[in-house]
């Protein structure tokens, strides 16, 4: 019944990293870190669920600021330790800094440059 | 001068996560890891270039293959742990499997289908 969790080679930590594309745009919203059971969870209720590292805690993406992530396809690598999950992306907005995606610092001449809009101040996305 | 590289926080053994992202079709091609000296590598002569934990080595994307990543963008996340970057991708093939990118395996009713065209006998690549 888990045979398709028992392929993925989990790290020293049982872990494996994540990352999470938007559908449809293709844009790459962020990277996290799964359990065997964040992943069964993810898969059961098409909701992404992470493993906290931080907090050692699990994580349903959006149980704070209700930017949920939903299911939409979940792939695995050539080397069975790295997943690509595509999902639709509540209220648009995947970072906790209340911008689209997480990757807003573009490297310019040796220098980050932050040049991705807040779409939603994050005060009023965690109250 | 490397005041950018001491942004980033590298994890017990020195490394960070990168996403490889195909430039226009937004395609994500692979993940791997980088050390400091080899994103240094990677900005200065704008080839991917890796850390392999399997070798412990330095690992320039193509120095087989001919199957090099020509950066376009380098891009950092809100925890400053993982990097985004943006490549082109030389002969349209980022697997060692002869694939177009790594994810190929996709989760359908829990088993891991692979649904990804071979576009080039590996033995023809690495020979």
């Amino acid at each position: 019944m888990s045979v398709w969790l028992d392929k993925i080679k989990w790290n020293d930590d049982g872990l494996v990293p994540v990352i999470i594309q938007e559908s449809g745009s293709g844009h790459v919203l962020m990277h996290a870190w799964m359990n065997r059971e964040s992943l069964e969870l993810t898969n059961t209720t098409s909701k992404a669920t992470f493993w906290s590292r931080s907090r050692q805690s699990l994580w349903v993406k959006g149980e704070s600021s209700g930017h949920y992530q939903t299911i939409e396809k979940i792939q695995l690598d050539c080397d069975y330790d790295t997943l690509l999950i595509t999902v639709k992306q509540e209220g648009g907005i995947a970072c906790h800094t209340g911008r689209h995606h997480c990757f807003f610092m573009t490297l310019e001449d040796e220098n980050w440059q932050t040049n991705e809009e807040i779409l939603k101040n994050p005060d009023d996305i965690y109250k």
